[in-house]
């Protein structure tokens, strides 16, 4: 144990974590119309705010992450958070430089207030009561923590996927309250591709009889087969075919085929383990509510679908990165943040990283990745 | 009615059929080890069978297929058979020349011996008890129907997706029995991606309560809602992107979003639809099955995965034609059979078509698609 905590605390590991918990007492106008007239917000922090306070980075997480997006929360503990290869001491977010910021957003399942917490003005918990929550609700949300930790303006926003939505829609809501913006492998709008995966996700998951119209903690079940469904699936986009020939193949569980349903091939097996093991760790209406802010996000849609015009007002300087084999979230849908932003004269970086790992491989530390990420990130202050 | 009757009977339609019944009393050793003592198939033919009989083509079809291929079967039905574009008078598998064949196979679920049939040794429906068919075990049950019509040898079997695999099985398990083989938008294998998108499909199925371990029927109900997902899923990798994208972009059914579970967008309305239709229509006993006849099939895996040397014997000619947008069976699928072919110096046509209807594609009319099979076929006789 003291050998495995003195590599957790050594090198470039934040070490052992704790997330705090704030209740900010502020209403949020929510765009769905409905107002919450307080709510908390669990966070973790990693390096120091320095005396400007003009080193802050937030960290936006997607589908089914959580603010904790780097370190360990105990020396017990045997993965770091979702995004450790990228934030410690000598990291791209460098936390011997920087303050770092995580949070669990609204509506999430790990603290913050959503569905799975206590409204307390009925006293029962939100479930499916507790109103469908967007990008640019997360990001006021997210002001308000600023405001509580007495941060004007960040350095830097960034986050991959869904939360690379958030980083863009930072630039976009506090033009003046962001210096920089890092955009990976995420779109500024779903395509009807990824809206039907989507709704997939979610046919599978409200039409399970477990589900009880999202009330399903007051029969005592989860809806773990139509939440398994979803993450399966979830899975097998997050993944390129190429990779998952690399890691499967048709290799074989036992050896041979069993002609009947259980599994014969490997990639079953692994599906299974993954389904498992997130509807012990996730909530069903969570889910459904990060899926619908995926679908919803869409900021050029008041400017009659120009993306450019969304972009007028920013004034950060952007970095957006994708991945060649990422086929949910593709190349071509961060050309078009990218092709916007040059059309709106602002500044911005484009790397395309040479990859196999699908949407996943904004989780890993693939080094022209990391490096793209240190070459823009060290230039911030 | 009689205008329609008409516009049905003219032109370059087969106009009304009526699906045939045989059965078969020849003992099948399956894959799997059990063995069939009789089972029915039921098939429809379109054309005449010359005095030679040496101008017989046979009809496989893919995972939702049935015996109804081309024309209609009264003259209130609305759509005709699912390869009707390809086939009929002066169309490339041109009916004033050839005698066609089309069947259900076995395992189906509408008429040939499947789960949905009684099991005569039992009395009972077969359900869950029917054997998993392999792709090799369909071409022997099709030999046993050519063997009942006095068909020594098809001038060309021909199939699209799984019915590619079963035009090449032919090649394979009778090579003096065919002397084309036409295989369209299909695989030698499935990748682990297939194998995934199949298994989560299973799983819906399986785990959807009123499953009953495959003994619905008993139950009075069906699997309705695992049946969707499944079928919801399917549809998404049957389309591209790219006409997902042209069809529905992100309009919204009723013009504004809704902020909760209901429709919001259109592509959301067309899977719902589209899935209700399927369920009214098929048996999840006979999905489950048709997709492990999918993930099993693979002719090269006896020859340590060389598939030139499962060639080796074949003497029919091949055609092989892959659509650019499938990315379900991408072209590069294809590519794997053709070098194959080319490899054990077989006599192979490839063609690559430009479309933008994923793998859906090959039941589309497109000009050059049909051109290439009419070319080829045309040679035959």
């Amino acid at each position: 144990m003291v050998i495995i905590m003195q590599n957790k605390l050594k090198d470039n590991s934040v070490g052992i974590v704790l997330p705090k918990t704030v209740e900010i007492k502020y209403g949020l106008q929510l765009d769905c119309g409905k107002n919450l007239e307080n709510f908390s917000l669990t966070y973790e922090t990693y390096g120091e705010l320095n005396s400007k306070k003009d080193n802050a980075i937030l960290i936006c997480h997607a589908l089914s992450g959580d603010h904790h997006a780097a370190g360990y929360h105990s020396v017990a503990d045997k993965k770091p958070g979702w995004w450790d290869s990228c934030i410690g001491p000598g990291k791209p977010f460098d936390t011997n430089k920087f303050f770092v910021v995580s949070l669990n957003n609204l509506g999430g399942c790990k603290g913050s207030t959503g569905p799975n917490t206590v409204d307390k003005k009925t006293g029962n918990e939100f479930g499916p009561d507790f109103p469908i929550i967007t990008v640019n609700d997360w990001v006021n949300s997210q002001k308000l923590l600023a405001d509580y930790l007495e941060i004007d303006t960040w350095a830097c926003v960034a986050g991959g996927s869904l939360g690379g939505m958030q980083a863009l829609q930072w630039a976009i809501s506090y033009p003046s309250k962001i210096k920089n913006s890092i955009v990976v492998a995420s779109a500024a709008k779903l395509s009807a591709q990824n809206i039907a995966f989507n709704e997939v996700a979610r046919q599978a998951i409200i039409t399970d009889p477990d589900f009880h119209d999202g009330r399903y903690n007051n029969f005592g079940v989860v809806p773990k087969r139509g939440l398994s469904i979803a993450r399966m699936l979830g899975h097998i986009t997050y993944l390129s075919d190429d990779s998952m020939r690399q890691k499967f193949g048709r290799d074989l569980r036992e050896g041979k085929l069993h002609f009947g349903y259980d599994v014969d091939f490997q990639v079953e097996s692994y599906l299974r383990y993954q389904a498992q093991a997130f509807v012990e760790r996730f909530d069903a209406n969570t889910y459904l509510l990060m899926t619908k802010a995926l679908d919803y996000f869409d900021p050029a849609k008041e400017y009659n679908g120009d993306l450019s015009i969304a972009f007028e007002n920013t004034q950060s300087r952007f970095l957006v990165v994708s991945f060649t084999s990422d086929w949910r979230f593709s190349s071509s849908k961060s050309h078009e943040i990218v092709k916007s932003l040059v059309k709106a004269r602002k500044n911005v970086s484009y790397s395309e990283i040479e990859s196999n790992n699908g949407h996943d491989a904004f989780l890993m530390p693939i080094p022209n990745y990391l490096g793209v990420l240190k070459n823009f990130i060290d230039n911030i202050l």
